[in-house]
């Protein structure tokens, strides 16, 4: 996990995964589709409704104890009782990206726990994050989370702690899916 | 500055700089050719020997006081005596890329110096970074340098303090290219 990975998402006919609904969380919408297809290294990548593009990469934000503690728990992608997934993407407003690095840390971290919610719903749900931004696509970071039925609940506690954080209000877009295998 | 402006740099029979000289300094060397071009946002990119992009970013490591401090006093691109430039691709190891963003910060800061030793040649040297590493390029960071004759010497210095630092064992490929106007 060293190198970054590219991957693109194409919502179309076509995809591993049925996108049961697409909310706009906050700003523009996107549009509908049956099918999410998610794939890592794309060659060429098949035409659908649209295409959101993102590689992994270096940890941004993370220290040693905090990236120690994580990697302890976080599960893998592709679990086989995975039959739930969500793609979360969000772009964040020119007044966060204007912060130093240090000011970004301390709202994400110090202020929002952003890391310590994460940790605590290890290992029920496994994520990778994309981040997007620099390849001038319309977001800045696409999240891709894979969990049983069973978590879904759990899954929404996450997403409303993130989402009542102080980093999200430097969020101005941000869309929704939910997904099943 | 805040949005991330992507660049081409393409070497070959045309553009705004001569290339004086291409100096592989670790690894694979770069061809030669007989001029530059510094392309940003760059549509069609003509036909090259060679073409390397690149995107500026938001900053990585610097603090609120950091950037403070440097935004004082660094000059912009294009100034009519800056007749001498430089572009230092370099790529960086995975065991960089592997460390935590603290354990970074300090081998680039507190270790190396990196953000202090830039501020000492200001405003003599002005400097713009592009990131590559998410691109899927072969190199991680192109620093653009342009600097007037006269100060061609601290020039030198400058590279010389930062390659002497701590945070340049972790280079393992990096090519230093000289231009003039």
């Amino acid at each position: 996990m060293v190198r970054p990975i590219p991957a693109a998402f194409v919502a179309g006919a076509h995809g591993e995964w049925r996108i049961e609904r697409i909310s706009p969380v906050r700003g523009d919408p996107l549009a509908g589709a049956p099918r999410l297809a998610r794939i890592e290294v794309p060659g060429t990548v098949p035409a659908g409704v649209w295409t959101l593009r993102g590689t992994t990469s270096n940890e941004r934000y993370l220290t040693r104890a905090e990236r120690d503690a994580l990697r302890a728990v976080q599960p893998p992608l592709g679990r086989p009782d995975s039959d739930r997934a969500a793609l979360i993407p969000i772009r964040k407003s020119d007044a966060w990206w204007d912060l130093a690095q240090d000011e970004r840390r301390r709202i994400l971290e110090e202020r929002s726990r952003h890391v310590s919610i994460g940790l605590g719903y290890l290992p029920a749900i496994a994520r990778r994050l994309y981040h997007c931004r620099d390849l001038g696509e319309p977001f800045d970071f696409l999240t891709w989370f894979e969990y049983a039925e069973r978590d879904a609940q759990r899954f929404e506690d996450l997403v409303g702690e993130l989402r009542s954080s102080a980093e999200w209000e430097y969020v101005e877009r941000e869309v929704d899916l939910r997904l099943a295998r």
